[in-house]
């Protein structure tokens, strides 16, 4: 039995998430069908992380199990060959038998892009969020502030289809960057582990601080009441991109 | 009569290119009907060049005239509201009766981008050309400077659907850049003109010499032989940006 660990990128418009579900194609049915097709042998693909309907992700991890060895070169090309071209498999590696994509990762990046000039480029239409209002740099970079650091964060996260009740609600964000970019910024989310939603609650709530609907202030009670109906909406989707599993 | 000058951004993915065609969706066809639709009045939109079915353009212009002054913010907004967001106007400015955005450009400036690495990115998928072969850089570089300069460059020009035989076929390049960039290069050309397909079928061929297939001492003859059919197949029309037109 040979343990391999798969890097994926993928454009998620078009997916409805990363989770196999019955009635909607998903980027682990699509990987765990295109593996089983040239290696002709069931598996069961463990990724690090869910990632929602038209989350993107520049490197998602998983891992599954095969009996044999296979040839990594070939492996890419015939994985590759056989996914569509808004799913890549990047990297394959043989992993000890005691690596697992979702328990043994560390902690996680994730990038949230705001475009925020009038009009949304074409070319970023699909992988930013386009903020039609005004935004205070100085506050956004304040609002920052509250959130890096460990806490108690169920305020900012949705209850999970299932198994959330028991999650335990306390992450670390070791880091929360503003990075200027063209057209707008992005928003730099490094931590131990994020809930279901996490981000972009957090980002929905950071642009309302941004605009000046609600009050630095306001920050604490809404963490304190632990009560995910205080925050505000979450950022959309199609903002959000998971950039690393870190192990 | 006012002239009004639009500068355009848009993915070329899903259209038959910029110019009106019987059978075919185009930029220039939703562009005019958004614009009739909210201004009420007939107009004849005139770009500063055609660009292919699948070419983008980050920075393509266009004028029209208006029987009368139009709000240029209300116009901005009510057109990005009809138009789909793979297209989108950038600005709009009151131009002399004197302008017209083909025959007044003095220059263009595209962008040809390669994705070079064996992966293809999913998110540069419809926005660069995947090269599977290996290139040299430094041939590649070399190649480039048969380019730069004034040229007969009918061996490196389609035949257009119309008038194409009566084209003056010289040109100048100013610039022709290699910059590399996230996952491969980007070529940049800057000219006073460019024939039909001239950037993608330029690019074809430092793309055989960059590989070794044809050899330098190959440019010259195919220069002198002014025939098309003596240069390689032109690049794929995805990779091609029509960054900016120079007035």
């Amino acid at each position: 039995m040979i343990k391999y660990k798969l890097l994926l990128s993928y454009d998620g418009t078009y997916y409805a998430g990363w989770q196999i579900q019955p009635n909607a194609v998903t980027v682990q049915e699509l990987v765990t069908k295109a593996l089983e097709k040239f290696l002709h042998e069931k598996i069961h693909l463990i990724g690090a992380g869910r990632t929602d309907a038209g989350v993107h992700a520049l490197g998602q991890t998983a891992h599954f199990i095969l009996s044999s060895r296979s040839d990594q070169g070939r492996f890419l090309r015939a994985a590759n060959g056989i996914l569509p071209p808004d799913i890549r498999i990047l990297s394959v590696e043989e992993v000890p038998s005691s690596f697992q994509a979702q328990y043994s990762a560390k902690g996680k990046i994730y990038h949230y892009h705001l475009w925020l000039n009038p009009v949304q480029s074409p070319f970023q239409r699909l992988y930013s969020a386009h903020i039609r209002f005004k935004i205070d740099f100085s506050l956004l970079k304040e609002a920052t502030q509250f959130f890096i650091g460990t806490h108690d964060f169920s305020a900012f996260a949705n209850s999970a289809h299932e198994g959330a009740a028991s999650r335990d609600p306390i992450r670390t964000i070791y880091r929360l960057d503003l990075i200027e970019q063209e057209g707008g910024l992005r928003l730099e989310f490094e931590g131990d582990g994020f809930l279901y939603k996490m981000v972009r609650n957090i980002t929905g709530l950071l642009l309302e601080v941004g605009r000046g609907t609600i009050p630095l202030s306001a920050i604490p009670p809404i963490f304190a009441s632990k009560n995910r109906r205080q925050a505000p909406m979450g950022a959309p989707a199609h903002g959000l991109f998971l950039v690393k599993v870190i192990y």
